[in-house]
C-alpha cells in the first residue's frame, strides 16, 4: 500500500535537480537515496547549495549505474544536452525506471535532434521507447511504463495552451505564433555573460530567435494531435526574473467561437486534472500566481475586429516545466494519483 | 542665432515631466522656465523629487495659461488623459507653441477617442490642427508649426518597426501581430495595486488584451501609410523592469524577402535619421541597450520554414516613447537640428 | 492522537494571512475553516488572490467572534496596528485560543505602544497575559497556553542573532548596532508611493531611522534577557526584493572570544532546535537560502583588529518573520511537535 | 582657451571604461581618442557593448605605450587589480597624464598592498607619487599633477560621509562601523557564480566580512584626516540592483552634537562642492537619487537615546564611485571647473 520509492537524481547541482530535491522532500512515498553529479563528485550537496544545510547532508555520488541501482528504483536525469543519451541505456539494462528531464529523449526523429541539437542523437530504440510526459495529454500512456521523456518548460506552457484547441478545430492551424517569456532559471547555473545579472537585470531580450530547439518539439507534438504537419513561429525572451514562462498564443479563429467558448472547450478537456487552471472571461493568469507550484494557468481573449484568439498560459518552469512535471510522472508511472506530494500552493507574493 | 527658447511643462511631476527637466537640462537652447502640476503647486519640485535637490529649487506653479504665456514661449503636457483637451485652446489662443505628450489629440476620431478612452474628445479643430509627431517618419510635417501630439510609447515602438516594411509592401497587412513588452514606469507614478512592488516584482503579466488605447493609434497610422485601413492584433504586457519597451512584431512576408532584405529597406529608409540604429543579421537590440537614450533599435529575422518575419524593437518608453521624441519635435518645430541635446549614450549596464 | 484543530485567520488579505494559507494548506493537523477580512467580507478569496484560485473557494468572512467560534478553535490575527487591541479580548472570551501576528501585543508597557505605535494601546491585562512567541527563546512558555502574541520580523531576525551571546556574557550590551534590510513585501499590501515598483526598484533606501516600533520590542526582550536595561541602535532598510530580512549585527567582544567560539555558543543553545542553523566559520547566509522556509540562518566574523563581532541573521520575514512562526507557536500551543508542517525547504533559486 | 585633450581608455570592455565613454561622449573638452582591451584587442568595441552601436565605431586598440601617447594626452585605466602596477611607469615616461581608476597605487605601504590585495604592490616611487583623488578632500592637491589614484567606491562613499566629523571631532574614532551596500556592477563585468542572475536576484548577501581591500584605504585616509590611527569595522554587502551604493555609518556623538549640528558642519564643509548635496533633517538619500551622476548625497540622524549618530551616504558606484570622479580628477588635473562636463541629473526613475 504505502509503497515507498527510492529515487537518485542526476545532474543534483543543476537547477532542476535541486527543485526535485526541494519538491520530493514532502513527498509521500518518494525517499531521494541518491544525489548525483559527475562535476562535483565527492562534495556533500549542501556546500554547493548552503539553502540544503541540515537538510541534505550526502555527499554527490559520481555516475554509476550499478551503484545507482544499488541505491534507487527510479533515476531521474536533470542533465546538460548528450548526456542523458549516453547514460540511459545502462540505466534501463539496470532494471531502474528512467524519467529524463533533458532533451535528449523528445523528439522522435534522430536527424531533426542533430538539426537542433547539433549534438550526436540517442539510438532510435530509445527514441522510440520513450513516452512524451506531458502528462494532462499523455498521462495514460505512461502509467505503467518504465521511461519516460519529461517535456521542455517552453512546451510544457505553449502546448497546454494550444492542444484543445487544436484537437477541437478552433484555430487555422497554419497561423499559430508563440511568443513566450522565461525567467532566467531557464538558463540554467553556468555562469556567462548571457546570464550575469548586471546584464539582464532592468533588461528586456529575445534569443535565439527561429532556432530554438523546442521548436520542433512543439510542432512535433501538435502534429500528432492534428494529425497533420503543423508549423508554428515560437519565439523566446529573458525575463529579468528568476522563475516563470508566459507564453501568449495567437491563432486565428476558425468556426465563430468566442471566448466563453474556449474556456467551456478548455474546461472540459482538463476536467479532473488539477493542474491546469482555466481563468474565467476578462482574466487572464501571471506567472507569479503559479511560482513554486506544478500549475498551469490559462486564459483567452477572442478579438472579433481581427478574428484572432490570444491565449496567455503561464507556469513555474522549474515545476511544472521540469521537476514538478517529472514527479507527476513518477506518480503516472507508479499507478499513483498524479497529484501525490504536488499539491503545492502559489508561493505569493 | 543661439536662439533660446523658454519652456513650461505641464504635469512635471508626472514620470514623463520629470524625465522632460532631466534631458532638457543639457539642451543647449532651451531652459525650463516653469514646472507646473495642479495637484502640488506651490511645493518645491524636489520635495517630490529629491534627486532634484539643488538642481531644481524652483516651485511649482498651479496651471495658469497667461501665467505659463508670460514665462514661456513653449508648452508641453506630460497630463493624465482627458486634462490637455480642456487646456490646449486656451494655450493656442495666448500663442504658445504646445507639444501635448498626453493621448488626447493622437485620434483623428472623436469617436474612437471615446470608445478607446471613455473621456469627452476634444474639439474636431484641434484634432485636425495637431500633427502627429513621430519624427522619423512625419518630421517634415512637424517642421515650423505650433501644435504637436506625440505619439504614445507602444506606437513608436511599434510603428517605427513596421513602416517601412508596410510602404514597400513586403508584408501582408491582415498578419500583423504586435507582443509589446513595458516596464512598470509607463503605468505612471500612481500608486496602486497594479504597481505595488510586491506585486509586480518577479512576476510578468498580460493586461488590456484587445482593448489598449494605442491600438487605434497604431491602426490610424499604419492606415495612413498604407493607404488602406489596417488592423493589427496588439497585445501589452509588464515586464518587472522600470524602463524599456519591446515590440516583438510578426508578419507574413510577401515577395520573398529574406533578413537581408529588410535590414537594407530600414537602413534605406531610415538613413540621415540617427534615432533608428538597425541592427545586423543575426542581432538583435535589448531595452537596456536602449535606455535613457532617445534611439531606437531594431532587428529582424525572417523564417523560410514559415514564411514570416519577426521583428524586434525597443526604446526608453520615457525617452523616445515620450520625453526625448517631444524635445525631438520641438527641434524640428524650431527648425533645429532634431538631435539637438539628445545625443546621449544609452546607460549600460 | 491526529487531534485537528480548526483555524481562523483574521486579516486573511494581507500578505502574512496569505502566507498563513499557503503554509497551512499542508499542515497535517490543521484546517483553516474560515478567512476573514473586514475590508472586503462577502468576497472569494480567490478574486484578490489569483493564485488560490480553485485551491480556496470559500467566501471571506466579517469580523463577528461568535461565528468565529461556531467554526474554529483558534484564530490568528494578522492585522494592521490598533485592530487586534479591540477584537482579543471578545475572542478570548468566546473560549478562542488566540494568535496575535500584528504588534499590539508585544510591548508590555502601554506609554511605550503609545510612545512608538501612537495608537490606544491594549488594556495591561492583556499585554500581561500575551506570551511573546519568540519560540526558539520563550517556547516552554508558550506550551499549552491560549494567547500568544507572535514576535515582529526584525526581532526575530535581530534577537535569534543576539540572545545566546547576550546570555552568555560575550559581549558588551552598550555597543550594540543593529543594521537590518528587508524585502518590500514587510510593507504590506496597501498601495502607496512608498510601495511603487518603480520607486522601489534598482533602489536601497533608509527609512524610520532611529523611529522604528520594533526599536523597543527589540530592547524589550534583550533586557529581559541580560537582565538589565538594554539600548540599542536598529536601522531599517528596504532593499529590492519581495521577501527576506538580513540584520547585520555588530557589537563589542568580551573575554577575547573568536568566531569558533561564537559557533559553539550558539550551536549549543539552538540544539534541538530545527529552525535555527548556525553556519560554519567563513560562511554568512543570505536571505535567498532560506526563502519560502521557516530557517533562521546565522553566521559570525570576529575581527581581532577591532575587536568587533559582525553577526549575520537572515530569515524569510512572512514564513519565520511572520506566518510561519505562527504555526510553530500554535504547535507549541498544541503540544505538538513545533516543526509539525513547517519542513519547507527553501526554494532556491 | 577651449583647449581640447586626448584621452585614452585602458579597459575600455570592463564596466568602469564603458561608463568613461558614456560620460565623456557629452564633456566639452575631452575627445575619447583611443579605447584598449588587452583581452579583446582588434574587435570593434560596439560588438561586445551594443549600446555603442554607431556611436563609437573604433576598434579596440592594444596596450602599448607609444601607441597611446601618439593618439592621447590623458589616459585612464580601468583595469583589474595588478595591472597598472605594470603599466602606469611606463606610460607616466611617455609623458601622458595618468589616471588611475584601479586600486593600484591607492594605499601607500607596499606591505598592506600585499596583505590585502594579495599581489605584487608598485615601486614606492609610484605610491608616493600618485595623488589620492577624493575630489571633495584632496582637490587641491591634485591641480595640476600628472598622476592620480582614483578612490574605490566605497571608500568614496564612506569617506564623505565621514571626514567633516572626523576633522570636527564630532565622533569618537574608536567607534565607527560602516555598513555598506552595492549594485551587482561594483563587481564586474566578469562571468561567474558569484555574479549569475539566478543567484542574485531576489537574494541579498553579505561578502569578504572583515576582509575587504577598501577598510585599509578607508583607514589609511580617515588616519590621515584626523593624524592619528583610525580603524573601522567595515562590511560589504550585494543589492539585487545594478548601481548604487549606500553606506550607514555609526559612531558615537562626541560634545553633545545633534542632527542640526551635523548637517551644518557638513553643509559648511562641502560649500561650493557641487557634487555633494547635504539633505536636511529627517530626510535620507536613496540610491536611486544619485543614479547615472556624480552627485553624494548624506543625511544624519542623532539618536538622543543611545548618543549615536547614523549617517547616511549614496552614489552610483560607476559615476562618483568611479569614471565621474575620475573625470573630476582630469578637471582638476587640467584647471577646469570640477564640474565641467559632469551636470548629469540623476535618471528617476
Amino acid at each position: 500500500m504505502n509503497q515507498t520509492v527510492k529515487a537518485a537524481i542526476i545532474g543534483s547541482t543543476g537547477y532542476g535537480g535541486v527543485e526535485l530535491i526541494r519538491l520530493l522532500a514532502s513527498h509521500p512515498q518518494v525517499e531521494v537515496t541518491s544525489v548525483i553529479s559527475s562535476s562535483t563528485a565527492g562534495a556533500p550537496i549542501a556546500e554547493g547549495y548552503p539553502h540544503l544545510t541540515e537538510i541534505r547532508t550526502d555527499i554527490l555520488d559520481d555516475v554509476d549505474p550499478a551503484l545507482i541501482r544499488s541505491k534507487a528504483d527510479v533515476v531521474f536525469l536533470a542533465t546538460p544536452p548528450g548526456i542523458a543519451t549516453k547514460l540511459i541505456p545502462s540505466l534501463l539494462a539496470e532494471g531502474l525506471k528512467v524519467i529524463d528531464i533533458s532533451g535528449d529523449h523528445r523528439l522522435k526523429s534522430r536527424s531533426e535532434y542533430e538539426t537542433w541539437y547539433k549534438k550526436e542523437p540517442a539510438e532510435q530504440q530509445y527514441l522510440d521507447q520513450a513516452v512524451y510526459g506531458l502528462s494532462e495529454v499523455y498521462g495514460e500512456s505512461v502509467r505503467g511504463i518504465d521511461f519516460v521523456s519529461n517535456p521542455g518548460c517552453f512546451p510544457t506552457s505553449a502546448l497546454l495552451g494550444l492542444i484543445p484547441a487544436v484537437k477541437a478545430g478552433f484555430i487555422d492551424l497554419s497561423t499559430i505564433i508563440i511568443d513566450a517569456k522565461s525567467g532566467v532559471s531557464g538558463a540554467g547555473r553556468g555562469a556567462s555573460l548571457g546570464t550575469h545579472y548586471s546584464e539582464l537585470n532592468e533588461n528586456f531580450k529575445a534569443y535565439k530567435i527561429n532556432k530554438h530547439q523546442h521548436i520542433p518539439e512543439i510542432e512535433q507534438v501538435l502534429s500528432d494531435v492534428a494529425g497533420q504537419k503543423v508549423l508554428t513561429t515560437f519565439t523566446t525572451h529573458l525575463v529579468p526574473m528568476t522563475r516563470g514562462i508566459m507564453s501568449t498564443i495567437y491563432a486565428t479563429v476558425q468556426g465563430g467561437h468566442g471566448t466563453e467558448d474556449f474556456i467551456s472547450l478548455y474546461r472540459n478537456y482538463y476536467e479532473g486534472r488539477k493542474f491546469v487552471r482555466v481563468r474565467g472571461n476578462g482574466i487572464w493568469p501571471s506567472t507569479k500566481e503559479v511560482s513554486g507550484s506544478n500549475y498551469c494557468d490559462i486564459g483567452f481573449s477572442v478579438d472579433e475586429r481581427t478574428g484572432r484568439v490570444t491565449i496567455i498560459s503561464v507556469i513555474d518552469n522549474l515545476v511544472k516545466g521540469a521537476a514538478g512535471q517529472a514527479i507527476q510522472n513518477l506518480n503516472l508511472m507508479m499507478g499513483w494519483d498524479e497529484t501525490l506530494g504536488l499539491n503545492f500552493v502559489p508561493m505569493y507574493p
